[in-house]
């Protein structure tokens, strides 16, 4: 029968699935002989156990019992002795890391006896009551549920009468006053006793963490970071050492390298006669690691001894916590340290040229999502500014503009070329306009899954929220930074979205040195030489090649300079307005085939040369251009705003206007339901010759391209086919005018017609498509808003929060790609596509082509290539290549 | 290797894909001894091979001559014999029935010379020229391409010139006339002269028909009847028998039993001195069956042992085509005949009593699609009526109204209580409004996939279209009957969808005698006690069980007359109207929970009362309640309504007016597109309290009726379920709710929690689904929406009719469910559902729940019970009893 209890000694860094990561990181350290405190974890399956049986199971009680007395006896003190007690701490730690949201109790073993023995054995008395105090305070609110509030306000009270704030005030009266109080709080809010037998503390403490694992919180957690909610938690329970035991003693935290900057050696925090959360919370000024160095040598050489031991076992940058009790060293957590963006980059490239690691790890060692910071605009490192409030990073960027608290004033803002920060307490759906017209939104409440940040992501606009230092008041118009100054409306102010830091005044922006080493400029920065290095290697590394979306030779020019292969989404959309609106309004409301004939002659020579430039900017590589996909009403005025002026204009007598005609040729084309009306493939069925117009224009822009000496791969992509055979429909026509173009300029035009799958039904007919599609791309946008039913403009504003809190989404599925609904989906569509015409090409043009974990999935599955805005191709180069290396 | 060519005595019925269905049938009568003119069947599969090798298949010409050889023998007649000619016919025959699609070229093997042979063995010189010229115009225009008008322009211009109109008063000089006249047609037109080889007739008829599967019109046909592109066709080549070599000779056609009643005994036409062309284009009277009797009572005596020995070989009423030349019978075709609605049942219920056939045969025998014309209601078979026009019956039932030629004015008497009848050219979507404020549509112009037709029949609106010999003129509101009559706007008209008729006047209507005896009335009619009988077979056979949609006590009483077991789909949005509209806005209006918890309360026990009535109606049977389902808007004023009131009272200086308020209101819930907006489970999750309210009162309803004796089943089916995380919120509520009632009220509630599969990605995680889900009822209208990514609303109108001419549907996926794209869904759902929990309840609550073809549908992918409207519910019971015979 497998144990529910190990030994710290008898575990290892692998067995974090049932010790936990404390637990396994606890054994691992043990294993390899670092100092710490002896112990033992109790396991995940026990855990599970517990909270499935509803009670602790079989057998538990006499391993923690056995585990206790080994304890014990490598102690040399017994739990609850009244002379010369144990005490043990029980914490937490599940496989992934929780912070905050699990519980710890300290010190247990302590009683009314053996508080006296602690005394004794320590020599001082203030800190065996105060540690008892505190396992009264903690065991209080933890294990007996008694509100945590109630004891802090007793503790409040006591310094008042003593006329202090500080707790190290408290002489040992005091504090023995708090042990009476604490108790007395326990007995009257739970009508029993703070329980007296340390074997029974201990078992209730362990009872606690398992529960907690099913706290609300907790849940709520875990359905947000996606860890699954069977995994259950380990407890630890580890023989306790003090670092508050006097000048010989003290608690510290340190990193085997720089976790802000990633420059080598070590770096880290020390606070002489103290515990571990008293370094946390920061009460007391910390000195640096270096010092430890003159107050005690012998544990300062000996933790950089561990320090590189660590580094060398673990191969990565470490984060360590540990305790000098009267002069010895105890190595109380150790894990892989979290670290900044750019700190990821240089240490990877650092530890490649220690020969620590390779490449293919160095690769595995930075994320899209880190490249992805770096390349956002940042304020200037040396640009003054003035920090009045620091709340949620939830959307990242960097954004100064004028303070407004209402949509109609930021639309009216925007619309004179004015940025603005739309700022409310928090956003609802009635501030969408104002939220869209900003350059960034910042708020008062909220987390990251606020309404504020979910929609701020969606947009891609910079977001600060429950910024709480400050308070806003929208009637009066005034933000108010708590300690006095107020702000208002017009006023500048700048916010930080990767770090949450607010600003007042206009702090200096500028391009990150990583996108200026994209664009070709020459930076000399380590940090870009390690970017440089990476990418070189994820490039070697990829399976799969990453195209860009985009409409314009501006944009392709940019993105191939960030390593785009091709293009794997033109749209077309965009060549239907601006001045051409009046052409493409004749097309509309034409009344034959003959006028729509004629308005499609003009648009021709305009589209040819959209797409001359195009092919110029990628000439060489493939150009996925998608025929026109939007309902033609988008090219017309909106239905209401017209309406309303023709109801106007008959108030005045007026019934015969261009605002009549216009609204007859909205009022024919309204719909209730744009995106499942009359769009893509069906308007080019619909209306002859508006694809075929735009497929000459392609062939022709292709040809002329050719015949100049160029390279041009244009590839026509059909919008929202849901059978072959409209597919068939259309391809048919587009032969038929390249045949022609090709006779007409004497020119082979190598080209491929595909189309995009994104319509439930294209990916579950796949097989057929594949017969006459030469190529896929998955068009995730739709696909995502067909499957789940919703769309993206009508319901992220409306509840994506409350969906997100409800853990319905772990993330928005238009952020990062439903694998289990969509990709389904995908997947099937993938495999039956290839089975269909293994020579298929499969691509993906939606916004998840630049999602770190959709990149992964689309390797998964095979795709062969990802596309995305230009901006995310450096993401999407790196993140396809740590598909790649798994 | 396997020959392209059969003779007649070598195949038999079952041989329908390589002989296709007329040599098939011609196999089998020439097999069991009937007098059959000899000749063989080329295959279908020489038609293939000639269709993709461009060119007649190797060892095809040896075998017809071959084949051609053998019939000379059997004949004692050459082909081409200048003295006494054999002349065959050349006859198209696919597996299915292409009424006209095809070609048809007789007579060949006549010319210049054997024309002269045949008329000295005919001693009828005027017959043998005619053969002539009908071969040359025939062989002209059907293997030689010369437009057909051309031949008859000729043709009529010499009868003009002779000054009559009829063909037979045209004398053999005349005809030889044309014969010249036709040669010269046919060598101008292209470039040859008409062939005078026999064989190389032959030959050219044999490659024409190959090529007539492939015309235009035939693909077309095919796409829209769901006839694969790729079975070709075979060609008949039969000695040629004639019925008009005088008064001993004739043609006819008849049943065994009357085809239009259903009564026994033969039935039939007959006309002497004629070709079986003759009798079908009805130039001449022909006299009734018995007649032959007296006419030729060998002949007459030989085709009634002929007739029933047919009926009992192939066990079916059967449909014949005959010949008499010189006192002679020949059996020139036979298949099973079709009949009337009311004829098949009476027929298939005969035939038991005959005991031709089982129960089960008799089941098989008749169509949902029958039954649910029998139930239409009907013009009364003694009205008086005067019939103006017939055109093609586009959507059945019988419709009388009020003639108006705009949607305006349709709209305008709607509204004040008229009945009236949208007539137009052909409609648009410009039209719509008008199409759904008629009980009838009739249009004068295009077929059975035009615009109107497929707008009425997916709104199940009457409709007569292509009703070609009326003249409409909109502008000046006239309809102008062929002969002179005119119609004006607001006068009368009766049409019938299920015949094409159109009648001046008011026709009475009343309810079909099917639907009296649902009703529980009894009707002493022969075909409602056919009908009754096979109902009640159906029922016991049967495997799937057959609810009813109902939302009011009601139609659930009246579905349960009908056969209901149970309702599967009870809608509450209507529940949300009327008088309890203010409740509503006061609901969505709230400012905060508190308000709109108030609103609720209000409309708690009215909710309860709904369902009290229900659950009465459907006493002991399961009622399936779905919670509220659109978006709340739904409830609310039009968007651009209130606009146009609001700009209006601004206009006028009013600034705070109702409209204001209102307007507020809208807007904040207005969405682009409400289909993927905020309804369903979404709705129920973002409003608290309002699904638990209607959970509340339909489990006090049921606690009620429980309490007071009677047998609650309610099954409450949550809507628009994406994931099952949405399901389980909602779900844990409503059983908190249910553990509530069942404490106040002192009862146990049978119930069960389901959920609608309407979402792709519902039924993409079925398996997860149905871990939570007691139930699945798939929606397939919003599941078909969402696959193919089209609203009903939106494109029906826009473009289905276009869709359907291309071939891209064969019937609207609204009105049939489209098996290869949203079946695939609907299957993997099933399946995995059931995995997932085996004793999971499957059912469909869509439209489809009432279509024949998707009753079998769901029957094959193993559904528990489809659900209907309630007119549906014995169409459904009868298809699932097929389903199960299979």
């Amino acid at each position: 029968m497998a144990s529910f209890v190990y030994d710290f000694a008898d575990g290892d860094r692998n067995q974090k699935d049932l010790l936990g990561g404390k637990g396994a990181n606890l054994a691992e350290m043990t294993r390899i002989g670092l100092p710490v405190p002896p112990g033992f974890t109790i396991t995940t399956e026990a855990c599970k156990s517990f909270l499935s049986l509803g009670k602790e199971p079989d057998g538990l009680a006499d391993e923690v019992a056995s585990h206790l007395s080994a304890l014990e006896t490598a102690m040399g003190r017994r739990l609850g002795d009244p002379a010369d007690p144990l005490l043990v701490s029980v914490r937490s730690g599940a496989k992934f890391s929780m912070p905050g949201m699990m519980d710890t109790v300290l010190n247990v073993g302590l009683n009314d006896e053996s508080v006296v023995g602690l005394a004794d054995q320590s020599s001082d008395e203030r800190f065996a009551v105060d540690s008892y105090r505190r396992l009264l305070g903690m065991f209080g609110s933890t294990v007996l549920s008694v509100d945590d509030s109630l004891f802090g306000a007793e503790l409040d009270a006591l310094k008042d009468r003593r006329g202090t704030a500080n707790d190290l005030d408290l002489d040992v009266d005091d504090l023995r006053e708090l042990v009476t109080t604490y108790k007395s709080l326990i007995r009257n809010h739970t009508g029993s006793d703070f329980p007296q037998d340390p074997r029974e503390q201990l078992d209730l403490a362990v009872r606690a963490v398992f529960d907690s694992w099913n706290t609300g919180r907790a849940v709520l957690y875990r359905r947000q970071e996606r860890i699954p909610q069977d995994l259950g938690t380990a407890v630890n329970v580890q023989a306790m050492v003090f670092g508050n035991r006097g000048m010989t003693s003290g608690s510290g935290v340190c990193f085997t390298r720089d976790p802000a900057s990633g420059a080598q050696g070590v770096y880290g925090d020390y606070l002489q006669n103290a515990q571990g959360e008293d370094v946390v919370a920061g009460l007391r000024n910390t000195v640096s690691l270096a010092d430890l160095e003159t107050i005690d040598k012998p544990s300062y050489d000996e933790l950089l001894a561990i320090m590189e031991k660590l580094e060398n076992h673990y191969l990565d940058m470490c984060d360590i916590e540990f305790t000098i009790e009267d002069a010895k060293l105890w190595m109380l957590q150790t894990r892989v340290g979290k670290r900044t963006p750019g700190a990821a980059f240089r240490i990877a490239m650092h530890m490649v040229d220690e020969s620590l690691i390779d490449m293919d790890e160095a690769v595995r060692r930075v994320t899209g999502a880190q490249l992805a910071q770096l390349m956002f605009p940042r304020f200037d490192d040396d640009a003054e500014r003035t920090l009045i409030a620091t709340g949620m990073n939830a959307s990242p960027g960097a954004a100064v503009g004028k303070i407004v608290f209402d949509s109609d004033t930021a639309v009216a803002l925007a619309e004179k070329g004015e940025d603005v920060i739309l700022v409310r307490q928090e956003t609802s759906p009635d501030d969408l306009r104002g939220m869209v017209a900003a350059t960034g939104i910042l708020t008062s409440r909220g987390g990251k899954t606020s309404h504020a940040a979910v929609v701020a992501r969606g947009m891609g606009r910079t977001c600060v929220c429950g910024a709480e230092a400050l308070e806003v008041d929208v009637k009066s118009k005034q933000l108010r930074v708590r300690g006095g100054d107020v702000l208002r409306e017009g006023d500048v102010i700048s916010i930080d979205g990767t770090t949450g830091e607010v600003f007042a005044g206009a702090v200096a922006v500028s391009d990150s040195f990583v996108v200026r080493h994209f664009e070709g400029e020459e930076v000399h920065e380590d940090l870009v030489s390690s970017v440089a290095r990476i990418m070189e290697h994820a490039d070697a590394t990829r399976r799969m090649q990453v195209r860009t979306n985009a409409d314009t030779p501006e944009d392709a020019a940019r993105a191939r300079r960030f390593g785009a292969q091709g293009i794997g989404l033109c749209r077309t959309e965009h060549m239907f307005l601006g001045d051409r609106r009046s052409l493409v309004e004749d097309l509309i409301v034409a009344d034959d085939e003959a006028g729509q004939a004629a308005a499609l002659d003009a648009l021709l020579p305009l589209q040819r040369e959209d797409f001359t430039g195009i092919l110029e900017a990628m000439d060489g590589l493939p150009v996925t251009i998608r025929l026109i996909d939007p309902p033609l009403h988008e090219f017309l005025p909106d239905f209401t705003e017209v309406s309303v002026a023709v109801a106007l204009e008959d108030e005045r007598g007026n019934s015969d206007t261009d605002h009549h005609r216009m609204l007859d040729a909205v009022t024919r084309l309204h719909e209730q339901n744009p995106m499942l009306g009359l769009r893509g493939v069906r308007l080019g069925i619909v209306i002859p010759g508006l694809f075929k117009m735009q497929a000459r224009a392609i062939l022709e822009a292709a040809a002329d391209r050719i015949a100049g000496g160029g390279d041009a791969l244009p590839e026509i992509m059909i919008p929202l086919v849901a059978t072959v055979r409209e597919l068939d429909l259309v391809k048919d026509e587009i032969e038929a005018v390249c045949d022609e173009v090709e006779d007409e300029r004497g020119v082979r035009i190598p080209h491929k017609v595909g189309t995009m799958i994104e319509l439930p039904r294209a990916a579950m007919t796949a097989a057929e498509i594949a017969e006459s599609a030469e190529f896929f791309s998955f068009g995730t946008n739709d696909l995502t808003q067909m499957t789940w039913g919703f769309s993206r403009d009508d319901v992220e504003a409306a509840f994506f929060s409350t969906y997100l809190d409800a853990g319905v989404f772990g993330v928005s599925p238009f952020e990062s790609l439903d694998t289990e609904g969509v990709g389904r989906l995908v997947r099937h569509a993938a495999r039956t596509g290839r089975e269909a015409r293994p020579d298929l090409h499969l691509g993906i043009c939606g916004e998840h082509g630049g999602d770190p974990a959709s990149i992964h999935f689309f390797d998964e599955v095979g795709l062969d290539y990802v596309s995305c805005s230009p901006f995310r191709v450096p993401v999407a180069r790196l993140e396809a290549a740590r598909a790649t290396l798994g």
